[in-house]
């Protein structure tokens, strides 16, 4: 087993997060995004549309996006759940994982790579070919915005982001919130639910990968 | 059990073909998008932001969004199996259904959203309070086109969409093709392999709900 990684980029950092929590130990292959080393040839035979992550296993098999390598994994090393104990609780935690994809990373790609530079021609990810438009700047800013006033709110009545313990939703969470602060799209300072529960979860050893 | 549903809008429908495939009965209560019922206080006590469709248990709980109430039925009735028989299978027809999610229903989202005159304020689903960008109408029918490609492509090498066999994911792109040609982004006629395709799977009692 083989996953395809790039260490600034929040989806494969999803997965390396999983994979430490379950405590598993997959080599890594690390690709420039910015470079766009996921869309040179020797990738695209493995993922056709230059998406990071890939696991890739042993007979060849490629395994693609962070949700769906989560549930294989979890599927083979059942323990630490991660994923939910029963079919509510797994509803929930899918729920509040797309919660952070569709309104938190979504928005905070929108603002990033409708400016930066190396993004010109790519301003959505892989091989879009698609144009910057810059008043979707503006618009991922305020789709940030409203992301981080619900996750605010859902994290004053819940102690995680999925259930009232700690899950993939929290991994996803975690990992769009740092991409935002890292491209100039921080949480407010004074959101203190989100502040407690960023704390705790990134003194956890999984989450320094 | 009851489903908060909407009879124009693709991801109430895939819930409907999926309970269809399950042969379940489940009562369905039919809110108007257009009309802004969705948005209404009765609705937004179940589903804070006004997204279809919802799945609300005898108990009141909630389960939200297509993919979750998908998991959820298909754990309390496994057969027929429509979201994989093994770890790898599961895995893809998740991803396909995906591509079909972030590809397909938002490009040909963004090229309705951001013209139709009922939705000027309400660019994105639910309670956005985004603004329509016109040049995202231009950029939706180009990813449309990227997607059908990339499906025409998928249905060249493979019978069904996810797997060898009709699963979640043929109709979560049923789904999404079917309302393209609603709003005007039919795929392309000569496309032969999605032309068979959707010629079968339209065949199914359950796709007509």
């Amino acid at each position: 087993m083989e996953l395809y990684d790039c260490q600034m980029a929040p989806n494969p950092r999803r997965a390396r997060i999983f994979i430490a929590e379950k405590n598993l130990d997959i080599p890594k292959r690390e690709l420039n995004i910015l470079e766009g080393e996921n869309l040179k040839e020797e990738y695209l035979k493995i993922n056709p549309w230059g998406l990071l992550p890939s696991l890739v296993l042993d007979d060849g098999t490629v395994i693609t996006e962070a949700p769906c390598i989560f549930q294989y994994l979890e599927s083979l090393h059942p323990e630490p759940n991660l994923l939910g104990k029963d079919p509510i609780e797994k509803a929930q935690i899918q729920a509040w994982e797309r919660f952070s994809e569709f309104n938190g990373s979504q928005a905070i790609g929108e603002f990033f790579r409708n400016q930066a530079e190396p993004l010109a021609d790519r301003a959505m990810p892989g091989f879009s070919g698609l144009a910057q438009i810059p008043e979707l700047v503006e618009r991922g800013k305020k789709r940030a915005s409203w992301y981080y006033d619900q996750l605010e709110t859902r994290l004053a009545q819940s102690k995680y982001v999925g259930s009232d313990r700690y899950s993939a939703a929290d991994i996803t969470a975690l990992c769009t919130i740092d991409f935002g602060k890292r491209v100039g799209l921080a949480y407010p300072e004074n959101f203190e639910n989100i502040s407690r529960w960023h704390e705790e979860v990134s003194e956890r050893p999984a989450t320094q990968v």
